[in-house]
Formats: structure tokens, sequence, C-alpha cells
């Protein structure tokens, strides 16, 4: 397997060569959602970002197990865990069960990426369906000492673990500010010391989700479920994990944390993290009431938007940025953005149309390669999209006579710019066309109508019945009534 | 909540009065897919049978809980549970994860599911992630003096649960009868009694999913995830239990059985049985190369398909037979339901054009009390559709004025009639409205152009202009050229 990709590894601060550790199997894992509510559009692009280096590290010829998982319990509503569980809070809001308010907002998840056409990961697993493995692994971390329970609790000896290991390196936090940081906050007072957090947390009474552990009824703790779903389907060292920038801490720390803790190794090889997606500068969040749903965006419905959006002109604009830069939302911008994605589809519409001929006068190889590099270096999808302008440029010259390309080299070229688009950055053609016929069916009849009663004004009696014949072999009766004449698609 | 609503109950072999057991709510628990590969139409028969059931529980009031599993693991290849493990099987021979095989069918069950319009349950709960919930129906079923263990597996003395309780009740099946025909199976003889069914099993070498267990590693017998989850989400004791007729037995047997032997009581008040689709009298199943997918269904890709049908006629084709009844599948009765599915969305269509008058000659009260007292007879689709054909017939009456109808009836009708079709039956407008307007596109742009040569012939440029205009208008633009005129679309 011979690849020269590169990636911007967060871990380690620098972009590296990727060399997985066993290829071509390349094991990747990125944070899914947790499914108490719906996703909005910042959430979108993180889950983007990855999709594209799925889609890319399988073409070139890795064979990826993309392990994305569903958080439907244990993420508590602060991060310093001593908020409620927030499904559970949603749950007795709306008197419901815990899991239909998982079943909703999964369903819903899954809807969003469809739009999108964010491919589903290799498996997609649950928080709740891998109790038993979270429960192994807080016993292996109490087992090598990083973990101690209190009163049916179990937390992570964060003081500990720096001294040994090191605590903090993906964030570069550093543990004594952390410290002065840290409020000493109501329940938190069995911790050893405020940094700790909780690998497994005692379900008071009330809490809805609870399970049978060594240490009595309760639930894991938010960062443990990644940790443990990551080992079981990729094992205790693989190639890449990945997330939004917001995880780097406390989160991902956390998982190297409880991974070396209870392992002795530290999971991933490299990390990745996507930026954020901005509105007028801030991050997009519900609580900031700018975090617009994939609804809202497409009908135009909500007060920041000027207009609707097609999913592939959103995803247009979030891969004409690269996924490190923060990209900021506005209305001009994905204008713009529809303008670029409509004119680098009309390029490959016209593509088919292409007429060879003995010799090229175009590079295909170069641009090809210009490509590939684009992309190797770290994903760099806003470069590859200006080398694809450069191959609808080399449509048009070809199709105006200017340019002339050759039968093989274009058969390679219409593989390539066609992968590129669909394969790679995965876009996709949109219904839209067959939305628009529906308007057009009904102009198209208005105006054939109307020449009908004009031929029939002027006793050109057999254009008239030529309209209402054709139309007829069409499927398509006119009546005539004294209001007019309206038609009917049989 | 007042209801007259009867259902077949399979257990007592009665029709009965539907009592829920703590009204308005209503628990309903439906035997879902194994997800080791493609869904077919005989499966999709069975749960929509039970998205009627829903579908018309909560139209009438109920606050419905639907559990509908996913079995992800556990199935044995024979119901003699000699077998290996459906999915670990298939995952080895693809080599891959049983969970990416899982996510690919799941996956696959939804678009399924989604393509007829069969609602997503409340909460759908996977075997792999309830098994806590197994190992403590397993302990509690051995407490009290159910189950026995050897060597690691777990199985149910099913000898000791006829003595006492009665065994088989719901096939009505005779135990000296099946013991006679139970041959001695290699690997079997750690049973006390043939007829004994394992309630867990211990992972042999190689085997690709288990678990940590008080009797080693291992995973659950399949009969358990549907005690465990129906338990745990909807109690011990809920209202339907719903299934494929062939899983009376040993499934549902089994199931009750453990349901008893873990709590003491038996779990669903009503069990309810959808009935087979069969193809020239044989049972659609993989195995008989009959079991068509909805994918070859919609295409016509099948050596017994004559033509595509679309997703909505074959649910109208199978919603015209009672669920309890088998269903022949065949082209003329699939060609038949076509007409009358399209039969019936005229009449919907037409709907929206009549005129009220001043008083009605229609009896709206009375055509409304016999929809629903077809569907309160054991959900009565068939009936109810033949009552919906009778709603047409009025529509047309009224529209041509032998009839006539009143606002208020009119109202009342209208929100009846597409209540009916809509929510209750669960149809919806297919999208081929649009793919016809795409074909429309073609010919009406034809015959404008056609219109437009010949009034350039005719020095008719007024006409000739026009029609490019108002093209223009409609983002259509037109392309004169030596070989004839084409048309774009902007």
């Amino acid at each position: 397997m011979e690849s020269s990709l590169k990636l911007f590894d967060t871990l380690t601060r620098k972009k590296v060569e990727f060399e997985p550790i066993n290829p071509p199997h390349v094991g990747l894992y990125v944070c899914g959602p947790t499914v108490y509510s719906d996703v909005h559009l910042g959430n979108v692009r993180s889950f983007l970002t990855f999709d594209v280096v799925f889609r890319y590290l399988n073409f070139i010829g890795y064979k990826v197990r993309y392990v994305r998982n569903i958080t439907d319990v244990g993420h508590l509503t602060d991060d310093a865990d001593a908020g409620e569980d927030k499904i559970a809070k949603k749950a007795r809001l709306e008197q419901v069960e815990p899991m239909e308010v998982v079943q909703k907002y999964t369903y819903g998840f899954h809807e969003v990426m469809k739009i999108f056409n964010i491919l589903p990961p290799s498996i997609e697993p649950t928080a709740t369906g891998h109790i038993i493995e979270q429960i192994e692994m807080v016993e292996q971390i109490i087992a090598r000492g990083f973990g101690y329970e209190v009163d049916g609790s179990v937390y992570f000896d964060v003081r500990k673990f720096q001294e040994e290991e090191g605590y903090g390196a993906l964030s570069g936090r550093n543990i004594d500010e952390l410290q002065n940081n840290t409020r000493a906050l109501d329940g938190q007072s069995q911790k050893r010391d405020p940094l700790d957090f909780a690998i497994w947390k005692k379900a008071e009474k009330g809490h809805l989700m609870h399970w049978p552990s060594p240490w009595g009824e309760g639930f894991p703790g938010w960062h443990l479920e990644c940790s443990a779903m990551s080992r079981k389907y990729l094992g205790d060292e693989f190639d890449i994990h990945g997330g939004g920038m917001d995880l780097k801490f406390p989160h991902h720390d956390c998982e190297i944390a409880q991974n070396i803790g209870a392992t002795g190794k530290a999971g991933p090889k490299y990390w990745m993290h996507g930026n954020m997606l901005t509105v007028q500068g801030r991050k997009m969040a519900k609580s900031e009431g700018n975090g617009f749903t994939p609804e809202e965006l497409i009908t135009g419905n909500h007060k920041l938007l000027e207009q609707g959006y097609s999913p592939m002109t959103v995803r247009f604009f979030m891969l004409q940025s690269h996924y490190s830069s923060t990209l900021d939302f506005s209305n001009d911008a994905l204008r713009a953005a529809e303008k670029g994605y409509n004119r680098l589809m009309e390029g490959y519409q016209r593509l088919e149309d292409l007429k060879v001929s003995e010799s090229s006068s175009v590079n295909i190889d170069d641009w090809s390669a210009k490509c590939k590099s684009a992309m190797d270096d770290d994903f760099n999808t806003p470069i590859l999209i200006s080398h694809l302008f450069e191959g609808v440029k080399m449509i048009n010259l070809v199709a105006s006579g200017r340019e002339t390309i050759s039968e093989d080299n274009f058969v390679k070229f219409k593989k390539l710019f066609e992968d590129y688009i669909f394969v790679v950055l995965g876009f996709k053609l949109e219904g839209n066309e067959s939305n628009e016929d529906g308007a057009h069916t009904q102009g198209l009849m208005e105006l054939l109508i109307k020449l009908r009663k004009a031929a029939k004004l002027n006793k050109d009696y057999t254009t008239a019945d030529q309209i209402r014949e054709e139309l007829n072999s069409l499927g398509i009766s006119l009546k005539d009534s004294p209001d007019g004449t309206s038609f009917e698609i049989n």
C-alpha cells in the first residue's frame, strides 16, 4: 500500500506522514452525536469533515473500519460532571422512557446525515449497548491503580495519572492551572481531587437509566464509552481518532487517560480535530440561538437566513474551507457557494458531450497529480475544489475547440473528475431537477393553452387540434369550459 | 377512554374486547428483524400488519409505546439451536466484524421500512444492547427452578415447566408428540431433555460475539431477548405482543415459558399473529428463491415479476387482505391493486373540488360509523378499504350533481377520508408524479419547438418570439443549430 498522505496530528501538533499500524486496514473512530435533541449545522460540519476523511482513505485503497458512536446515556449537563444526565432530564420533562427520546433523535440524526450525503460508518455502537465493556474497563482502571471507588461511584485519579503518565497532553492544559480554576462543587466532596472525573456514577433515586455493577446500580461516566467502544471494535491501538475541536478537553484528554489507565496503551496513533462553524464570529450552538437545523437551512425559515440553501450547496460551502479552519456562516458566503457549486455541476454535465481528438493539448496527468496532492496534504478540500474548477475550465476550452483531448485522456479525466466530485467530496445530484420539472409542467401547459387559444382565434384549427392531440398522446387532456381551459394529467 | 375495539387473541383463539391494562397507555411489542441479510417482502407484510395496529391504536386515542427489537445476535441457524449463530457465520464468511454486518442490514431494514411508509417504533432495542438484562433474567429463571447450568450453558427446563405451568399453549403443541419428533443432536447431550432450550450459550473457541456472565463467556439464547426487552420497556405485564405466524413456535411459546419462569407472569395480555405472504402457494422465503427484495419489486427485476410495482401499490395489495389470512402474491393481483389504489387516490384528488350545497343527500355519519366498525373489528383493513371506495363513489356522485353535501358534512367527510387513507392505512403520495413531470417536460418541449418551427415557416414571428420569450421566463432557453432546435433548463 503506497500512499503519501500527510495529516495534521493534533496531539503532536505536527503534520505527519500517515502510516497505519496494520495496512491496508485503517481503524477510524469519531465521536458521534448525543441523541437528546436535534443536530444543528455546527454538528454537521464535524461529521462532514470525517466523512471526507473516510471517503478519501477508501478512495486511495485503504480498508477502513469506521466507528462512530451514538451517545445515548451518560453525557452530563456540565463538564464538571455534577449535572444531571442530559437524556434522563429530557425524558422526565416529556414523561417518556429515555429510550424513546433516544429513538426519536437517532432517527432524526440519520435523516440529517442522509440529507447531506454523509455516509454511515461501518459500525455505530451505542453507549447503552456497551455497559459490560465499560464496567470491565473501570475494573481494569481500578486494578492498575488509576481509579478508586467511593460510595458506589468510581473516579479516575487524575493527579496520580499526571505524575506517572502526564495528563492533558492533547489540550495542552496545565494541571495546576486547571486546579486553580476548579471550584469545589456540591456533591463532589467524595473526590480525592477536584480534577478527578467519574468513570462510573452511582444512580441516585429517580435516575432513569442504570445498570447493576460491582459498585451497585449506576451508569458509566460520559468519557468512558469512547474508550471502551474504540477498543472493542478497533483494538487497544488503532489509527485515527477524530472529533470536534471542543471535545479535546476534557473528553479526549480523559479518553487518553482512561486508555492508558486500563491497558497501558494510549489508543489512537493520530488525533484529528475539526474546527467550528461560527455565525457572525460566534460558535454555532443551540444555547446561542444561532444553531439552525438542516430543515430551517433548506427552507430558509430562520431569522438569520435570507433564503433557503440546498444540502449540496451547504456541503460545498463547508468543503471550500479546510476542516482545521473556523468557518463563518453568512448568507453572502452561502450564495457564493451556491453559484460555485452550480458552476462545478454544469462542468460535470457538459463533460458528457465533449468531442475527443487524435491528440491532447491538455495535460491530464499533471492535473490528476495536483488533485491527489491536495488531498494528500491533510485532506485539503478547498485546494482540490480549485483544481476541479481548473477541470471545468479545461472542459469549456475543449468544448469550444480551443483545446483538444484524446480519447484515452478523456476517459481518464472523466473518471477522475467524477470520482473527486461524487466519491471523494461526496456530492450528489439533487432531486430538485424533478421539482423544477413540476413547476415547468405548469408553465409549459399555460403557454400551450395560450397558443391554442390564439390559434383558434386565428381560425387555425389545424394547430389547435395538433396541440390537443399531441397532449393527449402525452397523457394530458385539455378541458374547455366557460372559465377557460384547464388540463389534467392522467 | 371509550373504545369498542375487538381483536383476535391467538392465545385464547377468540376475538375479544381490547381492554388495555393501564389506559390510555398501551404497550405493544413486536418481534423485529434479524439483521444478517436483506428483508424480503414476506417480512414487510408482518411489519406492515403491526404498523396499522400501531397507527389505529394511536388514531383512536391510545398512547402507544411500541417496541420492536433488532436481533443482532443469538439467532441460531436452526430452531433446535444446535446451529451456528447466523450473524457470526456471515461475518466469518465476509471476514468482517459481526457488528459491521449488523450495521449494514440495520440501515437496509430502515430504508425498506421508509419506502413502505412503515412508521418507526417508539423504541428499537437491540439484543446486544441488553445483555445485562438477559443475564439477569437467566439468573431469575435459575433461581425459580426453571433453568439449570451445564458446562457454561444454561437451559430452560421444559418438562418441569410443562408439569407446573403448561408449555406450548400458544402453538397448541403437545409436548409428548414434540418429544417423539425430536432427534438427539450432537452436542445437545448436556440437556436433561431434548425439548429443553438454551437461554445462555457458552461461547466456543472462535465464536465472535460473547460476553462475560456468571457462567463464563457466552451469549444469550435467541428466545431470551424478547422476554428481557419487552419486560424492560413495557413491564412484566403489558398489552399486546405481535409477530409473524411462524414465530408462534418455538419462539413465542418459549417467551411465555421464560416470562413465567422468571417472574411468574406471562407477559402480554393479548397475542396477535400476522399471516404469511405466499408465492404460488408457497411461503415466501429466501431459501425458496421466491423472496424478492423491495428493490426487485419496484424495478420489476426478478423472474417472478412481470413489471415493477410502486411501494404504495404493494401496501394497498397487502391491506386489501386481512392480516390473519394468507395472501398469495401474483402479478394479476398486483396489477389489480395498482388500479384500485389509483382509483382511490383519484377520488382523494377530486375531493378538493367538490362544491358544497345547502343540505346533504348523503349520510356521512353512517359512512363514518361503518369505517370505524371495520377497523374496530380486529383491524379489518379490506372492509375499511371497501368503505373508502363507497366514499369515492359518493365523491363522484356529488361531483356530478346527483348527490349533494353540506359544508359541515363536507368538512367532516374530508377529514375522515384523508385520515383513513394517510393516518390509519398509512398511504402516502408517491414521488412519481414528479418523475412523470420529467417525462412531460421533454414531450411538451418537443411540441413547443415544433409549433415554433411551424410559426416561423408561416412567417408568424410574433408567435415564434412569444414562445422563445415565455420559455426564457420559465428558465428554459432554446438553441437553434443546423441540426434543429434544442433546449436547456437553467
